[in-house]
């Protein structure tokens, strides 16, 4: 068994706070600091340039990568860390269309906007009559068909934590010739994934949820074996190049997935994460769903108990949410805000979403009492009603 | 007079070492390691997600930018910092083609190999006949004619220094309607830079080299006052939108230089770039190039008159060469490493150049002096002669 208090360990929690927003940035890992620290004085202060290769800077995009494969069900060798999601999404894409003479690319209106805006971006740079479509979640099975060359979807949904079902989507859409693409940004270090085994073709993720590599932490990409050695590059950087220090006039990408890489690597952020993955030795990532299961279903029944004015926004059934709870409140921006006063972070998604990560390697059942103890009363004796809670923030 | 004693007591040099590679990756300012504890610690740490408004994450590209724009000459609300070098290029260029109904994109030979490989990858999207014509430098005055859409160029050579005249360039090439577009790589804190006055459309940059922002530090975009509103993007991120925080599935880019952001920032790197730009307060621009340049006239005629096996590689009109010294050796590599091995930190450019970057605000004569005598024993002795020393490491 996974021994969570070991884990819990491993972050910084400052005092009194219960963090539920490990969906959108993880806690710090303690040894982060440390890296930080060491990539700085050690590495930048004392070797310089040198540390490209003696600190092995050179390598970090396709090191991260390799370790975080594992908790993502990835062969060996078909991940590499780097730029962000958006990016990476991107690239994917890119290569996906060059595999496909179809030109409709099928996603959901619960995908997160910024993956449609890049496929928006794309398409109309490629200016070649390709079609973004994108359908209700519940209605994407149901709109396969063979016109539709890519399959682009966020596994669970950014705001309610529904979750699609990856392995049978992609074995429908394999059956129908369709190219798949895999967000895993709620996914990746929030429950077992299994690239390998859904056979999917691409996928892309962040680290600074679930992954706790902290603000700005890299992306990931993951690409097919039968595809990594010829996946069409439309992001052609100097660092995916075949042989990047003879710098030839002419682009030729890497062997594998290193075409992936782009330009110079965000060292700093990926030492953080590096150290950030250390966390991940011991965890069995059945047992984290297991506990992150326990703890949703804790915390819906505690809030349906004690919060009539809360209406669940997450699916009941626990096979179809990712790691996190959601409910629609009217004030749910003010409750937030009347939450993180208390020392109790969720966060609000427009127009009227609560949202709680479920992170069982920081979070047990205290926590969760404490939160729905805290939203009881503050529902109850309407303490959200306060005029500066109610004008947004940039960022929520 | 701008006071290189102070700037110089604001980075760690690790004792003994000579390092003349800032033009590679600048030295750790000392104020960097504060700051990077800051981040962690006190933002990321203590504030976690709510530090998106409290530590003003959500603004840092463009804070960073509005940092920049001084020491490139730009008008305020021009810059916008993130990603890398190479992605910034491919969206200025996806923005200048979209300006031109011209194919020709004209670029030089001395161009970095990334920005020929992205605007070759954004070409074959495009797949709308464009075309990259690259010439010798020296060409490209004459090859500029109403057929070319697009000028893009580094304005100085990464393996000789050689600097284009950028003002000429330029003016020329608006009348004759090209859109322009600099890469600031080897500029930006180089010398003076003037976007401004020389009416570039574009400009593009990293800030690791003579900005000093570290390994992996951020890159940045100059869009012209005219363009900014309405440039085109082709890297569609959500934090480019009009609205990212309403989550519309359409992608509006923002007003202003905003919309060339694309995913979530690196905090971490740009907390510590800041701190970083903070050198720069009380350094006159003018006062740093004539430092440069003295240092490398001093460069230069100390190692003609002790190292005859060398050959200047860089432009011997000061004029005409950014601030950087490179020489031809045939045993370059070999030679870079008996340097290393003294703590005189150079690098090598294949196949045979031999770079010192020359960073007034960190090294004076006394550096040169003593890299010129090292230069002088190790050739004159064949001390380079190892067979260690020829064995080519991924990064040089």
């Amino acid at each position: 068994m996974t021994d969570f208090s070991k884990t819990r360990a491993g972050f910084y929690i400052p005092e009194g706070m219960i963090y539920l927003d490990g969906n959108s940035l993880g806690p710090l890992p303690i040894a982060a600091k440390q890296a930080a620290a060491r990539a700085l004085e050690q590495e930048w202060g004392e070797m310089l340039i040198t540390a490209w290769n003696r600190a092995g800077w050179i390598d970090l995009p396709r090191k991260l990568g390799d370790r975080i494969a594992p908790l993502i069900g990835a062969e060996p060798k078909t991940v590499q860390v780097g730029d962000t999601l958006s990016l990476k999404l991107y690239q994917a894409l890119g290569a996906a269309l060059a595999m496909t003479d179809r030109k409709v690319i099928l996603s959901d209106q619960g995908n997160f906007p910024s993956d449609l805006y890049m496929a928006q971006g794309l398409i109309q740079t490629m200016d070649q009559g390709h079609v973004l479509r994108t359908v209700a979640p519940e209605a994407v099975e149901a709109a396969l068909d063979d016109r539709v060359g890519v399959l682009m979807l966020t596994e669970v949904d950014y705001r309610t934590g529904r979750r699609h079902d990856m392995a049978r989507l992609t074995e429908r859409a394999r059956d129908l010739g369709i190219i798949t693409i895999w967000d895993l940004a709620h996914s990746a270090g929030a429950f077992p994934v299994h690239l390998a085994q859904t056979g999917a073709d691409f996928a892309v993720g962040c680290s600074y949820k679930y992954l706790n590599g902290g603000p700005g932490a890299p992306a990931f990409i993951y690409v097919a074996p039968q595809h990594r050695d010829h996946a069409h590059t439309v992001l052609n950087g100097w660092l995916g190049h075949a042989t990047p220090f003879a710098f030839p006039l002419e682009y030729t990408p890497a062997t594998g997935v290193d075409r992936m890489r782009i330009g110079t690597p965000a060292v700093v952020q990926m030492q953080i994460l590096d150290a950030a993955l250390d966390i991940w030795n011991g965890v069995n990532l059945e047992d984290l769903r297991s506990a992150s299961v326990a703890l949703s279903e804790r915390l819906i029944a505690g809030i349906e108990a004690s919060c009539p004015d809360l209406r669940l926004a997450s699916p009941r059934d626990a096979t179809m949410r990712g790691s996190q709870v959601s409910f629609h409140f009217g004030e749910a921006y003010a409750l937030c805000q009347a939450l993180i006063a208390r020392g109790i972070i969720g966060d609000f998604r427009a127009p009227d979403i609560l949202r709680f990560g479920i992170a069982p390697l920081y979070i047990g059942e205290a926590e969760i009492d404490a939160a729905i103890a805290a939203i009881a009363q503050i529902t109850q004796d309407r303490l959200w009603d306060r005029p500066e809670w109610k004008t947004r923030n940039a960022v929520t």
